[in-house]
């Protein structure tokens, strides 16, 4: 095991009406509120108007339209400057991962005087943020209960990763009624990027038999479930497995002590929301097994040997590079028969851009230091393999 | 699943060396430390002496002697004596379990006008808590990652578990290294302490396939590394998966969403500590198999074949019942085998008292209320058994 550090401090309020509590999570940071939230699924599905019902007594602001792929100029930049001129006390997220990513980058360039790309890019320290209470809307990110945000720019094509302790929500209310009305192509890419969260933390060494076993448990539920929140998106108890899984996905509770793997698949598939927005589990969902397949070889097998035996009842008999390939080929049938579409010209992405692609993530991942490493060429062979 | 409200907001440092940052921890809290210790184990291995070296900048008061099963006149009282006779800041813990529950009732009754018993009781309820850091020197109970503390008053036989949320402590300094010296017997009551905190969490409905998973994880984790640390002592690996299994079995993250157990083999264990003064891990390994004799039935048999087919392997196509009593026998053999004393009458307790204990456990602790209901013959049956 290698020595880490942990905390987190973020409050999990979970199940059938917690939103109710909204007023009493609120109060103590304050009465001003910066409620964001993103196309109007909430207006459709009733939240909005309970939120709002239930802020009667709070001055709440609003910054609507947060995209997915959150953008750093189009809402970032306004979101700082609504808090700074209205002295928001508490931001209020209500909506998926990309919500409340955008929300938390505003939350600590409101405590900032400078640009706050500074703090997404860690040219300057993050010395505080603003709390955040967030109503999660998607079983997907668990940025619900981590200290991340990822923000694109579109202007230079950039899709970067913030990781700040200070990003922890202050409390956020899950209340899994709200994922019935996602839609399907959203549920399954939500748990697709749940899945490759938790392959990113198992894909390491050094490992323990602890995390390896949560590892697989997590990923177990997730596939458990899918198909029966697939199949009837009012089933309760399956849709409140699915978001809680993907709460503690993310989360590092599942690879404490493990080495890191240099989440080498979010890597890849930055630049490929990055530069044609595409929607972020689904490109996970394509580039996973493609991954799995350019990494495999005599050093990384028994990682895979030990994932294809927990997770899929590989016989362990079998020669380690054939449980490896079946493990492999078991991963993609899992998100194929999901109905993920499973190629990058599913996606709208063809071979224009691939060289240019994987020399930016070349350049900017350091997957050259992964537990698996990648040079520019192996990363052109992932997505070409990903066509 | 059950809804539910989560947070734990203490920061586990782990690895070699972390004591280091003692002072660095320390700093924030205050100058003035009251530390916390048992018998003398930390004098012995050195541990004594690298605290107060480290501390050479602060003002430290200190309370030796703390027993196992901490005693509340013995110890508490006198400890929250001293937090408002020399206006302590921070109490610093350095020891076991039992050093750990002892502060955690000491830094609440510190903020509190009257008797401490009023809020190990919940008579009153606890308003604020001095803030804790400990130092964990055996991998056990888990209180380093919890709010609960079990304090024992041996004038009237009581052994109370006292839990609220101010008594998460700020800090947990974790180092393996320190558990090198643990005797062989705290190191087996160490690790069917924790077994047993899983499985109080696994063996209740509702359940979820997450947390079966997590459950099974730690419980493989504790199986596959006993027999490696008991042979090792100084196996560092083995040594560091047992405590953080140890530190993550009791605070709660296996059964978020679960129905509560009522957890009786705690139940029935804390009166025979309490009547007996026996070490705590040994009478659970004791009870464990016989509490599990006893409630087994047509409702209850479900859990027992998830448990047997995913913890031991047990063929899944063997009949629910002949699953479960393999599944018990295997428990129990395990614990035999790792070398814990299986009976009560090898701890020191004949069949004086079981009576009499059976019926304090069926007044004091609600057990008819458990997932599987115990009233006082059913208990009195599975002390009988544990002779």
């Amino acid at each position: 095991m290698i020595n880490f550090s942990y905390c987190t401090p973020t409050r999990i309020v979970f199940g059938k009406g917690v939103v109710e509590k909204l007023p009493e999570v609120l109060n103590p940071f304050g009465k001003r509120v910066l409620m964001t939230y993103g196309g109007g699924s909430i207006k459709r599905n009733g939240l909005y108007d309970k939120v709002k019902n239930l802020l009667n007594d709070f001055e709440v602001f609003e910054l609507p339209g947060i995209e997915p792929n959150p953008k750093y100029t189009q809402s970032v930049v306004p979101g700082v400057q609504m808090c700074k001129e209205h002295h928001i006390d508490v931001i209020l997220a209500v909506g998926g991962g990309s919500v409340l990513d955008c929300s938390k980058a505003i939350a600590a360039g409101a405590c900032y005087d400078g640009e706050p790309w500074d703090l997404i890019t860690y040219q300057v320290k993050t010395q505080a943020a603003l709390p955040i209470v967030d109503i999660m809307t998607l079983a997907a990110t668990g940025s619900e209960y981590d200290a991340a945000s990822v923000i694109s720019r579109s202007e230079t094509n950039d899709k970067v990763g913030y990781i700040d302790p200070h990003l922890y929500p202050a409390v956020s209310l899950l209340d899994p009624e709200y994922t019935f009305t996602i839609p399907p192509k959203h549920t399954r890419a939500g748990i697709a990027d749940a899945m490759n969260h938790v392959m990113e933390q198992f894909f390491a060494e050094p490992y323990t038999a602890l995390n390896d076993g949560m590892c697989i448990a997590a990923l177990k539920s997730l596939m458990l479930n899918a198909p029966k929140v697939l199949a009837d998106p009012n089933d309760y108890e399956a849709r409140a497995e699915v978001f809680y899984t993907c709460t503690l996905a993310c989360n590092g509770i599942f690879c404490n002590g493990n080495g890191h793997s240099g989440w080498p698949m979010h890597g890849i598939e930055h630049a490929l929301s990055a530069y044609y927005d595409i929607t972020h589990g689904e490109g996970l969902a394509i580039i996973t097994p493609r991954w799995m397949k350019q990494i495999l070889n005599e050093k990384t097998v028994g990682r895979f040997v030990t994932y294809g035996t927990m997770l899929f009842g590989i016989d362990a008999n079998l020669a380690p590079m054939e449980i490896a390939e079946l493990a492999i080929r078991k991963t993609y049938d899992f998100f194929k028969e999901l109905g993920i579409p499973m190629t990058l010209r599913e996606v709208g992405i063809d071979d224009q851009r691939l060289g240019e692609m994987a020399h930016h993530i070349a350049v900017n991942e350091g997957l050259e230091d992964a537990w698996a490493p990648l040079n520019e060429e192996d990363i052109l062979e992932i997505l070409k393999a990903s066509l």
